[in-house]
This record gives C-alpha cells, sequence and structure tokens, in this order.
C-alpha cells in the first residue's frame, strides 16, 4: 500500500517501467525481530550502554535490513560513480568548464582521483557509469576497464528552458542505476556506496531538493566546487527560475527529477531502490546523494531502510535533505568534493560499527561486573 | 628556549627524570618547508582546492611532522591502552566497581573489548600497560600477551586528601609512557594511538583539564561511563574540593600531573612525547588523552605538532581541551567508551588523507581543466 504522500508511478505502460516496478515491489521493510535482537545485544556488550554511541544506532539498522543479529560484515564494497552533464551549465552556475566531467571520467579511469585514492586505501571496487556525459569518454565496455557506457543522452536540457529530460528518459536512467546495484550484487558486493560526478550538479541538486523539502531555493543553493558569491546568488535565482517554470510535484518523483533533475540523480535513486530490493546497506556520499535518496523516498519510503549518510557536505543543501530523510551523517569534514568520496569515508566507520556487534563480548561472557543500579 | 608560560621541569636531579629530560630535548617543531610544499601540492591535486576538508589539513601536519611531501603512510598502526586506578573512586564518582578495570583488562587481553573489534578491523596492533592497576591482573610479561607490566603503584591516592602520587612517581609514569612509545617505534609502528582504561579516569580529568584550561570544575565534568545527575554533581564537587586543596599550578605540569592527576593520564603524556620525539603521529582518544596531552603540551608545546584528535566524546571537558588545544576532532558520533576506540575511528581518515596526498594525480598530470578565473 502507498504511504501517505507517494503516489504510483504511471510507469508500468512503459517497457522502461518493468524494472523500475519489479524492484519496487521487492522493496520490504527493516526486521522488527533483528532490530530489537540487536537492541537487546547493544546492552549486554562489555561497554557501559549507549558509550558506542551513534554507531550502535548503524549497527541496529544494518541488523534490521539484514534480518539478522549481528548481520553479515559490510564487505566487499564498491563505489559506483554515475557521471553525467547538465544543460544548465549554459546559466552559468560552475566556475568549471563542462569537458572536466569527461576529463574527471578518464582522471577516474587512470585511477587519479580521490575516489581512487580512498577506494584503494579501504578496499573497495569502483566502478564508473557514463549515463550521459556530453562530450566523449573512452570506448571499451564492461568492468574490465572500470567504465560502464550507459549513456541515455548527453547530458541534460537546460531545466530553465524546458524538462531536463524526457520522463520515459528518467525511467530509463533510473533503471541503469537498477541495472548497476544488481550487476554489483550479483558480482558479490555486499556495501554498495554512491559517487557521482558533473559539472553543475549541485544545481540541480539544489533544485530537486527545494522541490522535495519546499525550502527556499536561496538556502539550499551553496558554492558547489568553488563559485564565488554574486554566482551562489545567481544559481539560486536559476533554481526558482527553473521550479516556477515547471511546478514539479513532490507525489510524482518521476516528474520531478524529469523536469529539474540529472541523469546521475535518477541513475543514483534508482541504485538505491535496487540495493533496498537486495537488502544491502547503500552508503550515500553528498549533497547529490542526498537530492537522488529523496527521489527513492518518494517512489518507496521503505528504501530509507538501507541508507546510510556518509557524511554532510558543506552544500548547505544537504544537512536540509538528510534532515528532511531523517539520516545522521557519520563524517563532518567540511568536504565538498562528491565522487564518492565522503561515503568511502563511512565505510570503515560502518563496518567498525558491525564489527564490534559481531565480535565483542558480553558482560557475561567477559566476566565483568555491571553498572550498579 | 620555554614557551611562554612553560617552566623547564625540575627532574633531571632524579635518575627518573633523564628519560624525560632526553625526551624534551628530542623535540622539534614541524618542518616549515614540507608544511609549504603539502599546502601546494594539495593546490596542484586534480580537485577543487580545498574540497577535501579538513582531511587536507591532517595531510599538511603530517607533511611537517615527517619533514617531507608527500609523508609515509601512517602504517603501521599500534593503540597502547594504560589501565590504571584512581584513588577518588572512594568519593563515589563512579557508578562502577574499581573491579572493572582489571576485568577489562582482561577482557582486552581476551579481544573481547571494542578497542579490539577497531583494532582488527584495521589491521592495528593493541598492547595493553598495567601502569597502576589497583586489583592483580594476569602475570606474564612482554607484548606476547599484549599486556606489559609497568604498574608504579597500585592506583593514585584520593585527591580530595592528598596527592594522587608523588612527583617521583609520576616522573616514573611518564617514563612508562615515553619507553613503550620507544618500544612501539623501535618495532615499526608508524602510527601511535592512545587508549585508556580505569574507572573514575574522567574524574582526574576534568581535575586536569580544570587546572590546565582554568574552566568552571562543573562545567568540564561530565556523565563519565553512566553516572546520573546528582552523582555528576557531586564529582564536579569532588574536582573543586580536590583543586581548592592542591592549588596546582599550570606551568608546574609535573605537580598538576601529581596531584590530581591519573598514573595513566602521565604514562600518556610520556606517550605524547616520545612520539614526537620520533615525529611519529598520535592519535588521541578522548577525554583522558585530551588531559593528558594538557600535560605534555605543558612541558613541550612543540609536542602537540604530533598529535591528531580522533574524536569529540561527549565529556563536556572533552571539547573545552581540544579547544585549548587547537585541535580539531575527525570523528563526531556521541561516543563516550575510552579504550581508544575513538582514536581508532580516525585512523582510517588519517590513512586516508595522507593517501590522497600521495596518490592523486595533479591538474597537470591528468589532463584536467582548471578551474576559470
Amino acid at each position: 500500500m502507498p504511504a501517505p504522500g507517494f503516489e504510483p508511478v504511471s510507469s508500468s505502460s512503459l517497457a522502461e517501467g518493468l524494472l523500475l516496478d519489479s524492484t519496487l515491489a521487492a522493496i520490504t521493510p527493516a526486521d522488527p525481530g533483528a532490530l530489537a535482537a540487536a537492541r537487546d545485544r547493544q546492552n549486554r556488550l562489555s561497554k557501559p550502554p549507549g558509550s558506542l554511541g551513534f554507531l550502535e544506532d548503524v549497527s541496529i539498522r544494518l541488523s534490521g535490513l539484514a534480518g539478522v543479529c549481528p548481520p553479515p560484515m559490510p564487505e566487499p564494497a564498491a563505489v559506483a560513480v554515475f557521471a553525467a552533464d547538465h544543460g544548465v551549465h549554459a546559466q552559468g552556475v560552475s566556475a568549471w568548464p563542462q569537458e572536466v566531467t569527461a576529463q574527471m571520467v578518464n582522471n577516474f579511469l587512470a585511477s587519479g582521483g580521490a575516489v581512487n585514492a580512498f577506494a584503494a586505501q579501504f578496499g573497495a571496487e569502483v566502478v564508473v557509469v557514463d549515463v550521459g556525459v556530453a562530450t566523449p569518454v573512452p570506448d571499451g565496455e564492461g568492468a574490465s576497464d572500470g567504465l560502464l557506457h550507459r549513456r541515455i543522452r548527453g547530458g541534460t536540457a537546460d531545466m530553465t528552458l524546458g524538462p531536463a529530460m524526457t520522463r520515459q528518459e528518467a525511467v530509463r536512467a533510473i533503471e541503469v542505476g537498477i541495472g548497476v546495484a544488481d550487476e554489483l550484487v550479483d558480482r558479490g558486493s555486499r556495501c554498495l556506496l554512491t559517487g557521482d560526478m558533473g559539472i553543475a550538479n549541485t544545481t540541480a541538486s539544489a533544485a530537486l531538493i527545494a522541490a522535495f523539502t519546499g525550502a527556499d531555493p536561496d538556502e539550499v543553493t551553496g558554492h558547489g566546487a568553488g563559485v564565488d558569491e554574486p554566482t551562489r546568488r545567481r544559481k539560486a535565482q536559476v533554481v526558482s527560475t527553473a521550479l516556477a517554470r515547471h511546478q514539479p510535484d513532490p507525489r510524482d518523483p518521476i516528474g520531478v527529477v524529469s523536469a529539474v533533475g540529472g541523469l546521475e540523480h535518477a541513475a543514483l535513486a534508482g541504485f538505491v531502490l535496487a540495493a533496498a530490493a537486495h537488502r544491502v546497506p547503500v552508503i550515500l556520499d553528498g549533497v547529490i546523494a542526498a537530492a537522488a535518496a529523496l527521489v527513492a523516498a518518494a517512489l518507496s519510503p521503505a528504501a530509507l531502510d538501507v541508507c546510510v549518510a556518509g557524511h554532510r557536505s558543506v552544500e548547505p543543501g544537504h544537512a536540509i535533505a538528510l534532515r528532511h530523510l531523517h539520516l545522521h551523517p557519520l563524517v563532518d569534514l567540511g568536504l565538498r568534493l562528491g565522487e564518492g568520496t565522503g561515503a568511502l569515508l563511512a565505510l570503515p566507520l560502518v563496518q567498525a560499527a558491525v564489527r564490534a556487534l559481531r565480535d565483542m563480548a558480553t558482560f557475561d561472557s567477559a566476566g565483568v561486573s555491571e553498572k550498579n543500579a
């Protein structure tokens, strides 16, 4: 039964919608028995109850997701970097030329990005997905070279002039994300991390966050990858213009993402939905991932059970989106890079949370006296 | 030349003071050339300048410490858990019986603690040091079983009735910490983490923090491992009583730690000083480590260059101490466990910070366009 505020997606008439429909149908809520067992076990471990802070919550949530306490270790991990361009770049919302998206994709494939350095440090796989980069990226199919060619179109259209993409394209992009998550889980990944690359994608993120949370565009629009304050104000105005033009309805998430979103936002929403269907945890990166999670949550509120917020970026819309999603970020180090870096930094913390629940002695087993009543 | 507010330690007349003196003499400030090279390299890496947030600062500090950019990876890592008891426990400042200190030491030796779970997850060695546990802990010397017998005395005396320990005992405890760090570095550790175990040690920490920062005892006294609010108020009163009795002078750090500190605080101060002498980074755990770092900084301000604050605990004195030390915590997850858990959670973040500085491509090498002027 649809949750309040949730309108069924009218996609089943499209061939493209079948995978989305079956994925949505496979999502079920967290297991109450496993949640209760994990809460109880946390209180019996040889430490003051609650003293592992938010990591206890993480371990409990992952138990509910797995349906068993303790849950399996969230490993191996894979980060999928969804790359796409944005027509709204033409409005002068970024300090970076659009070709940087493709250049950075090449940089990731050559292992030169921050996402590569962090993934190597933490033993995570990196997969780069071209879901709509405007300028050519290298050929070569499959995961062998780390690049998946899944381009829906060469970047979105300018949202101030018309919809960023068609509804059909949005559904196809969502299904790209579903397909990537399905593939990664099939190949053994047991923790999925979101990554993104796309010059101007904080503008589309701000529009999505304003549309879903009702926040003022000026509040959710930040300096992105380094614009000055006059440009930030113009960027907020661009978001306002787009929202005024499309009047996106948050009860129609496909409509919202096609009007003002990015191809990577749609793909990331699908990635989260598929992870939820597989009951594999997803660590969200920054503001782009949070905007995409708003789309996913609007399609299936239970999909949020699968999400851990990796970090809080300095983009102001990120904190607003996380609050709306009731997600608490694990890392807060002033990052504003994207690529999946904030999700990767949270990976060892999530793994440590589960490791403690799995491996620690209880008061009983360790022969440690309990606190006085 | 002593820094302002620093009085030379009059310990050279003691045989026990020789190791402390030579350690202090070996501490030199961070290398300005390596600091500048690291700042420059961070700005040329293929990412928006500053977008890795506080991790950029960490990588720059570690370059200054190593005297080279990029610095070596901070691995292998070892956490030393200094365990001791506190005579002030008799004042009813803790909800836990004193024998829990020894029971938890046994739990660590059996790998049942949170510190063991996290260390195993992150590939760090755990060494437990009995620097003054009141009740017997197992025999067996050396690192083979993970326990180092370095007991100075069977816990401190009650600081409300007299000094917690003599000056000589404080110096010997500091030298225990120096010796442990020396041993770990000799055996190859390239990142040291502080750990601690001692029922009532948040009371001694509050007294040290009040003495060094001038903060009000009530401000720096928290709920520790779970006391209720009336007990917390009594605990703050106990700290006030001890400070009124001893009037500790922050210009005499040995005097302060012997009057109101713990044996593990003294040992941890020595551990930090020795790490500074070796120019090996130290990740500080929580409020106990911060109180000890105040002792170390009072003995040698340059020792702070070696310190990274692992996390911020919920103990209110911790944030006050970190502010005084100008240290920014990496993790802020509501932990209040000690043992080294907060330091361990920061270890992968510190390693990722260095890994990025070492491995990322620059704009030039990756052929990525830079931001428009």
